[in-house]
Formats: structure tokens, C-alpha cells, sequence
């Protein structure tokens, strides 16, 4: 699938693409290494139920999310099916190991006795978890199910995009606000005496942030966006994107 | 300057302008309310003088810089200078109010004798407040200082327009983080039994991100985007810039 001049992989974004995985790999290693130095480790059963939420949307809504973000940009070059077809099941993975994180955190509260849905994290936490299924669901419906028309899909793509983006930008959000949480819970007036625990969570609460920012940059570098290939320009003969893309031939 | 079809006003971006407004007026007002009704209103004497923080900072790093962004969306058709103008006047006052929220919680620190920048919330808000400043500054020195020349305008525009999204979404999620912060000092144990202050104040951070996504929406919807004019393309016959926006005629 290798294609000509226009196909090439722009020579900085692998670079850009590394980082943000560095940053993302850091940021899961990071959870891990908080919630089992400082809050006993994950269990199901017992007390450390409650670790594995934070663990759960950690790999599912942030990193899983902006990788499934990523997977136009890293195979720029490979048939478009295929990448949708990956695209879709990244996000199926997220979305399953958020809700194992939404069960592990709901059945520890109804163990506790403890209120559900009363904090702003956790009606952050489920609009985006809503969100997320709906926009699973559309698209899936526009692009995988075939027999949507195309002029239907062109109209849907933009909105898509940016409701993909702001999703995994409000579950970065999401889960800044659940860290800031914990940390008040469980280290109160501690944490202002720089605590290794909040300063560790603090320095976590800036990589999330970071990763987001990396992700969403690598998403806008128009120079950067998936171009247009054979497959799809010949089956999208009467739109005017055939006239934007490289010429057929080039692949 | 009423320009020709090419240089109209699209027909939604009004209606989307306005629903934007609706939510930051409402935003700052439930801010004011918030802090009137349920934390003893805003002096910059006494205790009350922390209160003057989170109602500077929704108003100038929140409302005020959403609305800078949006300046070249809402007047598409005025002199570029002009338009230039004024989102640079509109994030100087952002700065000059943000600071005076900044010197209320250091000052009221001080005096309580309380610890500074140990939290998440202070960690992101200063790295914001740094930011934000050299991205003014940086934006100064590009675009409205004459001198510099156009081929580093136009390699610096796409980061600019990139970092001042992103410096504004960080903006909001560090005003969610302040406003959990408050919450959980303020409430303690009252926040799970659905206090009005506490549902009031999820709902005010909820019309906070979506403030955040209104503006995102507005920002990067492909075909509203701010037309190329005549007396840009006069100056930048260079560019290849020219051969994309409407006729020097349309003006």
C-alpha cells in the first residue's frame, strides 16, 4: 500500500507520535506505581476494589481513547478499512475496560454503604461514559454498517471528529478530577505538606494533561491528516473531495 | 467592509455565537451566585477576600479568553487589524483579571499562613498563567509588533491558533479542579448528601466544560473560519495562500 510523494509519512510525526506513547505508557506505569505504593495494590474483592477504577479509565478512556484517536495518523498508508476496522475495535477495548472500572467503582460503594453520583467527577464520569457509547454507536452505524450513503458519512465525519476529540479531552478532565479526589480523601492536611503521594499524583495530574495536549496536537496538524486514497476516491466519484486528494494513480 | 458571497456570514454561526454567550454569562453569573449565596460573597478584606479568585478567574481565564478566541470568528468581516486588535486588548484584560484573582489567593494564603502551590489545581493553574503570558507575549511580538516578516507569521500562526486552544482548555479544567477543590474543603461530608451548594456547584462546573466545548465547536468548524481578504492578499502575493481565499474583487 505504499503510495507515492503524497502517501509518505511526514518526516516529523513519528517523533511526535513516539512521544505521546512515552507519555501515555508513562502515564498507565504511573497509575500503577501510585495505587501500589501508596494505596495497597488492586484487588477485587476487599477495600482495594475501589484501585482498580482508577486503574481501569486510566488504560481505557485516556490512553486507549487517544490511541484509537491516533490510528488515522500512524497508518496513514494502510487500506482505510482496515484502519477503521482498528479504530472501531480500540475503542471497543477502552470502552470495555472503562466499564469494568465503572463496575469495580459502583460495587465497592454499594459494599461501603457510600452515596453514588453525587460529586462533579462522577457526573463528569457519566456523561462521558454516555457520550462515548452514542458516538461508538453513530459511528459505527455511519462508517463499519454497510449501507449508510456516502453523502450521509461526508456530512457525519466532521461531527464525528469533533465530538471524538472532545470526549477524550472531557475524560482527561474526568479523570483530574477524580485524582484531585482521591487525594483529598486520603491525604487531607497532608498533601499540603508535599507528601510523596501528592506530589507523585500532582506530577500524574500534569502528564494526563500533557498526553491530551500531545494527542489533540497530533490530531489538528492539517499537514499531518490522512490523505486521500484510490479506494475511497473511487468511490466517492461525485463528491468534490476528489478533486482535493492525490491523483489515483499514485498509489 | 461588507464583502461579497464568499465573505457573508454563514448562516448557523450567529445562533452558535449567542448559545456560546448565553453559557459564559451564565457561567460568570452562577459563579457571582455561588460565592454570594453560599460562601459569604466577595470583599478583599477578610476571609472573603479568597472569594475574589474563583470569580476573577471564571471571568478573565475562562469567559473573557473563550471570547478572544472566538473574535475572529464573530467579526469575519472587518479589517484584519482591527479584529487583531481586540482579541490582543480582549486577553490583556483576561491577563490583568486573572492576576488580580492570582495576588487575592496568594495574599489571603499569607495572611492565613496556609502553604502554597502544594495542590494539582495550583500546579496547573500558574503552569496556565505562565503559559498564557508567553503566548501573549509571543503573539505581540509576531503579529501585531510591524516587523516581522510574513513567512515567520505564517509558520507561527497554526501554533499560535494550537496552543491558545489548548492554553483555554487547560484554563477550564483547572477551574474544575479549583471548584472540586472548594467543594470537598467546603462540604466535606455534606457533598454526598446532595447539598444545594454542591449540586449547584456540578452544575456550574458542567456549563464550565460545556463553555469549553462551545467554544472548541466554533473554533474549529472547518467553514466558518475567518475568510482570506484583499488587503491580506495584497500583502501576501507571495503566498500560496492567494490562490485559496475569494477574489480582491469581493471586498
Amino acid at each position: 500500500m505504499e503510495g507515492g510523494a503524497a502517501a509518505s509519512t511526514p518526516a516529523a510525526l513519528p517523533y511526535y507520535v513516539a512521544f505521546s506513547q512515552l507519555l501515555g505508557l508513562t502515564l498507565v506505569a504511573m497509575t500503577g506505581a501510585w495505587l501500589g505504593l501508596y494505596r495497597g495494590g488492586i484487588a477485587w474483592e476487599s477495600d482495594l476494589q475501589f484501585n482498580a477504577h482508577p486503574l481501569c479509565m486510566v488504560i481505557g478512556l485516556v490512553f486507549l481513547q487517544g490511541d484509537a484517536l491516533l490510528v488515522y495518523r500512524v497508518f496513514r498508508n494502510e487500506a482505510k478499512r482496515t484502519t477503521k476496522v482498528l479504530h472501531g475495535l480500540l475503542h471497543v477495548f477502552a470502552l470495555v475496560i472503562a466499564l469494568v472500572g465503572l463496575v469495580a467503582v459502583f460495587d465497592y460503594h454499594r459494599k461501603k454503604g457510600y452515596t453514588d453520583l453525587y460529586s462533579l467527577h462522577s457526573w463528569c464520569g457519566i456523561l462521558v461514559f454516555v457520550l462515548y457509547l452514542v458516538q461508538w454507536l453513530a459511528g459505527f452505524s455511519f462508517f463499519l454498517f454497510p449501507g449508510a450513503p456516502f453523502s450521509l458519512r461526508s456530512r457525519y465525519r466532521p461531527q464525528h471528529i469533533f465530538f471524538g476529540a472532545t470526549i477524550f479531552l472531557l475524560s482527561v478532565g474526568t479523570a483530574l478530577l477524580g485524582l484531585k479526589e482521591a487525594l483529598l480523601f486520603n491525604l487531607g492536611d497532608k498533601y499540603s505538606a508535599f507528601e510523596p503521594e501528592g506530589v507523585l499524583a500532582n506530577v500524574l495530574g500534569l502528564l494526563l494533561a500533557c498526553f491530551g495536549g500531545a494527542v489533540l496536537y497530533i490530531l489538528t496538524r492539517a499537514d499531518w491528516k490522512r490523505p486521500s486514497q484510490a479506494e475511497e476516491q473511487a468511490l466517492s466519484m461525485d463528491f468534490k473531495t476528489l478533486t482535493e486528494g492525490d491523483s489515483p494513480g499514485s498509489q
